[in-house]
């Protein structure tokens, strides 16, 4: 994707964790509320959905290549949001409207490693809603460097009810 | 496991990542040269592998609980590591002998999440091979907090030539 079509994105866009309650952005990975994180973001692009991200450079597998755990925690939390507003957009739902909120977990992620990933570069993530059914939503994943795709994820989702987070978070039973 | 089991082993053992030449030393997820990493540790318990983790307080999915993120890069390096150490094992090697060096690349990752993570307390990593074929080895892992097995993995991990790592290392082609 060219630098003009990425700008337009993110200056029409709120990126779908902007959306997100202060209970669910704390994330590592994607929330606007953790001060050590990565902080992805990601934007729909059509029908599919997008996020960038350059690695530090201490986020190496070998020197000059990204370390696998990070490429999985993109593809994570990219699917997770990704399945969020593809849910609201089955909806027919605005994700900042005031009906019952639409809240994913990650029930499982799958990623095949195609190639290494160079560091140095920004990382272009391209989700895909692979099924919208019930309460799973499944993201099928593609991370690119250079144009380039360095690995294929797929990230199954699970609506939960927004009060069974807010009752680990405020309410652990241990 | 108990503490005394993990005493007995930790100081028994040099863990896997120990025996890593430099140029795969640098790994986030657990090399001994990366100032910024985990630095995960991997040893033989019996016929399995084990590890221990304690995530850090922001490395948070929602507050209170693990990122699905560091858990798959926790899965992912016990993987690698325990592929690595398996196939030495099977050609009755010892990891720091002066044959042909057994390199591990993870192919696939997968996990599937159970339940929420705890943070705050050690994680504990438990891997058994699946498969041992050719250049290909299997090892599936259990991810536990406080006994309970909170997450699922499974990561096939390729032999590639000790040459191939060394050439992206010190020779990329771009």
């Amino acid at each position: 994707m060219d630098a003009q079509r990425k700008a337009e994105i993110i200056s029409a866009q709120k990126p779908f964790q902007a959306y997100y309650p202060d209970h669910l952005a704390h994330c590592y990975g994607c929330g606007r509320l953790n001060e050590h994180g990565h902080h992805l973001k990601s934007y729909w692009d059509g029908d599919e959905t997008v996020a960038w991200f350059t690695p530090e450079p201490y986020h190496i597998a070998i020197p000059g290549y990204v370390y696998g755990g990070l490429i999985a925690s993109l593809i994570d939390c990219h699917g997770t949001g990704s399945a969020a507003a593809y849910a609201y957009r089955a909806a027919d739902r605005r994700m900042d409207d005031d009906g019952r909120p639409l809240r994913f977990l990650t029930a499982s992620l799958h990623v095949d490693y195609l190639k290494p990933t160079p560091l140095g570069v920004e990382l272009a993530l391209r989700g895909r809603a692979e099924e919208i059914k019930g309460r799973k939503v499944i993201v099928a994943i593609e991370l690119s460097a250079r144009g380039e795709v360095c690995a294929r994820g797929r990230v199954v989702a699970v609506q939960v009810p927004d009060q069974y987070i807010v009752d680990l978070v405020y309410h652990p039973s241990d």
